[in-house]
């Protein structure tokens, strides 16, 4: 018999005979050594809440490799290479002290930065310690995040400050988050898992705003999505921009202006429409290949105490399966197209414009590192650490018709 | 150090030093471009219960291919590729219309024969909708189930019909269900844990029927088969039969017919012996290398609605591991032989050949396909669609002994 | 763009670009063929409790095989592979009976060493049975445990006795357990999820129980282990043993003597210090390369029905996570290393030296294995059985300070 089964060509655009489908792994694979991760190690990147660092050290996964974050007596926050360089126990199972952390098999003590202060069962508690180092991480803290750096330390950058988080009014308060909420609208997952590529698209998608989120099954953000809207993509600042032109009632016009930077992070404007620059910023950071957390910070009246969105009356986590297929929203739409999409199987049209300069932008900078240079949007110089933010929705009197 | 240890000859049947076991692939493997996969799509399989099929899309997965089922607002059944052509959303998340199904992200909308009606968010609704197509599978209804044809389009041969089925009486319904009833007698498993070839090899085995039905935990079916036949298994009608003949009390035998059609139909005579031609078909469907359905169509009396088996007065899914120990059926026996069973291992013997009958056709209408023709069973013409079933139960005086 | 992004060298001990780490693969697979595999087959292994091996058949896994373990009518224990040869139906669901296990499928009967003695659905019962055999592996029951053989027939050796468990005194009787007793103090694991090596690691190891098990969280066993001993590492008979020499009030000193012996044996004194020989013995049993059970055999008083230890005034079982991170125990230490540890991360120092000096044991073993020697600690003399147990708490006047 001959190895290969006859083969039909697929006619009438039949399923059959399909070729296999890929997924891009330039832009999905995230850990040590691929292109994307090490692109992605050039950037600060928030891991966790502060307020959820403690004495009680906690597992986080980040870029495909499983760490242990906790936070010393002296409060300094250590993020360290789980296994104890001894003898592999995990740190998870160490015992915060004032200088750090000690391993629970045979007490060896590290401080944040992986320096051996203890082997308590050695002579002279380790007459060699010095030379034993535990795998660590820097880490700085800002804004409420907890926020890494996984690169090599010799091209490690200023941690950025972002113009519309500075300045909290007195009545305002910083309401930060890093979860699944930015694709459910609710805290019910810790990780989503699908790949960290699928919520980046998703941004700089305007149009999907329109069906998903407006006409689909009804109004999930605010009535003015379902105007379709006069849409215009460019660079800028290190990224992608959109600006929507949605015409109002009255002779007015809304130019609504989102913006992405490289790698992951993007802001998007308040999605009732309210006036003024965005009041918050976040992040979409990959777990592994096919998992990620999206980290928040926004502005918020105090005592406001974070929000729920809401699909039919009801948050994501209390919904059943077919309520979930009648009432889709982001997280179905994203981990619809698989833990990690096929997109050799994609067909992008004019509304995906947006997509395709950020993989280009995103493809570019990859090069840029393999080639030993250092990509855009990392700043060395702490005098220029401000990025300036432009997303927001911006109300004028109409313009002449295009 | 020698990269191999010693390795000692097997002696007195020791399990020390048995060789590696493997499976049959060639039999087993029915994803696309697989050689078996490929005999199979050259008919139709049933894949669902019609009523089942509403305009809540289900996910559904048929030798080896996840795909989406739904029926639109005019009452016809699609059964797309599930990942939308466009950005790759599962269209499980898509909204029912008159014409067709719609993606929930941006809104494309397809027929069931996957042609693009509408892109909303392009110029026009899609200047050039026309070009794309959503990989897509015919189906057609009868019985009471959903069939499907995944093979090519030129290929595509009659749905079949089974004289058996025809001409329900007036006090007559049909009985119909896609599960795992054939394996467990009961409703307990949507789908079947183990490769579709273990159940087909269950059908031309007479014996078995005497010893894990009859004598090994008590009667299961009826006591008549506790009697061990006289069987005779023979080519017949593009599939393999078996007659097993057995004395009964006043010089009168039975005949028991089973019959089994290319590449998984059986129609099992009724197990209560009795008389007439067997009431029903079904199919043993593959989901993949080591999960099947198996659709049942039967003849009932109006209002029977369906029934259960019982094993030691317990339905297979309320019973605890260790009745299903004491009291094995169908599904201990066939999941006991593993996901894939280890044919290499197999010790067929002369109670065997309805099986090394069957594998022998699959086997040669395996290389047909792949010899570019047309295997046995498979009929373009829709004057000759009607498959005549041999199976049944019929008595008779006694024959002198052989 | 080249294929290989630039890596920068690790610097200040920096967790970016660390090498990738591997396991010990020669001395944590255990399966069939390999190095240690072999090694391993060479000795008896106790698998289950005799009480737990009834005529309901049981599946039990080990050194990666899967087989099944039952007892016939007559009372003798039958370790057979589980797949049926006939058809490959599991025996899990034979039926036990005077002369053996009978297949549920087709009938055939097998007694404890895989004779077939009946196949009721041949001719005659089977004109050709005795040229069946099914593989099985010899077993052996003393002290309530049910010792199995998996390697060559004619490499079986004598399966020991231990001097320290034999003469049971009137009020005294034998208990014992298999199942992850030893590494959480309960009952709530059948199975360990990590390598078997990790917990062999532990016996000889008497510095871990100075911080693990006495001053990182609080006393486990017993207030002397907080003293830190002078300890001496040294061969004998076929293993490894430690003494520990602890200084006490009143010019005493006390000597913990432990042993380990080949391949994965080991006597642990009484955890209390009860002065005297110690009154049990244990085996880590691989289940497979990630997976073992320890089989424990002590002498108690009778009546005294087992016990369970407690951490932090809990039983293992009951804690939750994070009472399990801040009272770390066997489990949390060795679980921690990961299901198999990465060995060449280890950075092994001068109190790790009883590690070290049984895996180069191990190592050496399994070299004179390879070479079709037989490794230490294997007799066929059944006048040499008794094995010799060193371990113990010996009291005695302190000697002069080293």
């Amino acid at each position: 018999m001959s190895d290969q089964p006859t083969r039909f060509p697929s006619r009438e655009g039949s399923a059959y005979g399909r070729p296999p489908a890929q997924s891009n792994k330039l832009l999905t694979e995230v850990g040590p050594g691929t292109p994307c991760g090490e692109l992605l190690r050039r950037y600060w990147h928030p891991i966790a809440a502060s307020k959820s660092v403690t004495d009680l050290p906690r597992k986080v996964k980040v870029l495909g490799e499983e760490l242990v974050l906790f936070r010393d007596a002296k409060g300094r926050a250590g993020l360290l290479y789980p296994r104890c360089m001894h003898r592999g126990t995990s740190l998870f199972y160490g015992k915060i002290e004032a200088e750090g952390i000690r391993c629970c098999y045979h007490g060896w003590l590290f401080d944040v930065q992986g320096r051996c202060l203890e082997q308590p069962c050695e002579l002279e508690r380790g007459r060699h310690r010095d030379a034993a180092r535990q795998p660590w991480y820097p880490v700085e803290e800002r804004y409420g995040l907890v926020f890494a750096y996984l690169g090599p330390l010799e091209k490690k950058p200023v941690l950025p400050l972002y113009d519309n988080l500075e300045n909290l009014a007195p009545d305002q308060e910083m309401w930060c988050t890093v979860s699944g909420f930015g694709s459910t609208g609710d805290d019910s997952l810790d990780v989503v898992p699908y790949s960290w590529l699928q919520m980046n698209d998703n941004v700089m998608d305007p149009f999907h705003v329109h069906v998903l989120h407006s006409t689909f099954s009804g109004v999930q953000f605010h009535e003015q999505f379902s105007l379709l809207p006069q849409v215009d993509f460019f660079y800028a600042d290190h990224g992608v921009c959109y600006s929507a032109v949605r015409q109002l009632e009255g002779g007015r016009e809304v130019d609504r202006i989102s913006s992405w930077l490289m790698p992951n992070i993007m802001s998007v404007p308040d999605i009732r429409f309210k006036e003024g620059q965005s009041d918050g910023v976040s992040w979409v950071v990959p777990v592994d290949d096919s998992h990620y957390v999206q980290a928040f910070v926004m502005k918020m009246p105090k005592g406001a105490g974070g929000f729920a969105l809401t699909l039919n009356g009801k948050t994501w986590g209390t919904m059943t399966e077919e309520e979930h297929q009648r009432f889709p929203g982001d997280f179905e739409a994203q981990a619809g197209q698989g833990p990690i999409s096929l997109h050799s199987e994609e067909h992008l049209v004019t509304s995906d414009r947006g997509i395709m300069l950020q993989r280009k932008l995103l493809e570019k900078q990859i090069e840029v590192v393999a080639q030993g240079g250092d990509p855009v949007g990392v700043c060395f110089d702490p005098a220029k650490a401000v990025v300036k933010v432009r997303s927001g929705n911006f109300y004028r009197a109409a313009r002449a018709a295009g």
